[in-house]
């Protein structure tokens, strides 16, 4: 292989690197948006969230392309595959995020008009708020090469595991107090469920940061709190 | 690159074909297993969906590292990289569709104890068993190469999306009807929503098998029933 073309292949991946980074940055902000909107029912905030997720559809199949054309252009191997096989990975993971935050806006134009402000919205904040710190941070560690940071992401999946038992406790009991509450309850369950499905996709990238990084995957089972059939 | 080489990844392909397919037939037989675990209040039945799962993550990584040593080795372009790439994506829906059965395996042991059997029960019959077969199709379109069949699969999304819907609504009233249903009934939601996502994914699977033939995409936006909020 020439010096040129090693040259080639990094200029490939920069530009790879840096397309995950804005498409990291924009589902970081889909997912803290949704949680804002939920809370506070903003509903335009909540259509912005649904604006953006073509965007994120957008930049993950141009990732896709370019990943595909650089394996063909550049036939890499060993380090080098793998970081387009991350790449390819961390973007499906960022456009179910984008998925998910989508979801949440939608629940939260359709129960806004519903909704009386239960208790348990507290800890659906809580959650979207770690689940949106859970993204920060393992785009940092992918950005900085640090599987430090992405063990600690890693590790911190139960916590948000626990808070969903919490609220789904709490929506139930909200619900069986007073049948009316059932109208947009049940949405509320499925935003938690959503918050602690981004966890695991921030989980899913952890791995791939450490496998980015070490050439090697960590070991198959994850944390996850006994008491969640997820 | 000689006619040798070219054999070798024939060889490495069909091996890849072969595993993809054994994944699919897993998966398969998970889905409709946990469909008539929940219909049948089967606890034994439900147990071993759930001890299935580690297989399918099992294969799922052979898979993946197969895929990429086969990458690494072969260098292929053009077609044949578009096959490997394919088999990449499939394995990981074909892994999320498993996490799906399995989590309604686990809800299906959760709730039999708690459960009278509700009218929307045959409405999930119907999603699980309609799940299961846009599965059997899409991977029969895989081994078959068969486009036609591919865009049935994918077209005919939205009618699960419709039955969702319903079975939505139908748990929402059983709830109001009787708070004690309060304690089973969001597991039935959620039992719904999993079988809705396992189509996702044939759906998505059926965009690969275009993409695998055809060499491009189908279009972006998907066939979705404007009612569900996903």
């Amino acid at each position: 292989m020439t010096e040129h073309t090693v040259r080639a292949f990094d200029e490939d991946l920069a530009f790879l690197t840096g397309r995950i980074q804005a498409m990291g940055a924009l589902a970081e902000r889909m997912v803290s948006s949704a949680t804002e909107a939920l809370i506070d029912r903003n509903v335009d905030l909540a259509q912005r969230v649904i604006a953006d997720d073509p965007e994120l559809d957008k930049l993950q199949r141009e990732i896709e392309d370019f990943a595909i054309a650089t394996i063909a252009r550049r036939q890499p191997f060993a380090g080098d595959l793998r970081e387009v096989v991350v790449a390819l990975r961390i973007t499906s993971d960022l456009e179910r995020v984008g998925d998910l935050a989508k979801n949440i806006a939608k629940r939260t134009v359709e129960i806004t008009p519903l909704y009386r402000l239960p208790r348990p919205v507290m800890g659906l904040q809580q959650m979207g708020d770690f689940a949106t710190e859970q993204l920060r941070k393992v785009m940092d560690a992918y950005r900085t090469r640090t599987t430090a940071a992405a063990e600690e992401v890693w590790e911190s999946d139960g916590e948000l595991d626990a808070m969903e038992d919490s609220v789904f406790r709490d929506l139930l009991t909200f619900m069986m107090e007073e049948p009316r509450n059932i109208a947009f309850c049940p949405h509320l369950l499925f935003c938690a469920k959503n918050f602690e499905r981004i966890g695991d996709h921030a989980t899913n990238i952890a791995e791939n940061v450490y496998y980015r990084v070490l050439g090697q995957n960590l070991p198959l089972e994850r944390p996850r709190s006994a008491a969640t059939p997820a």
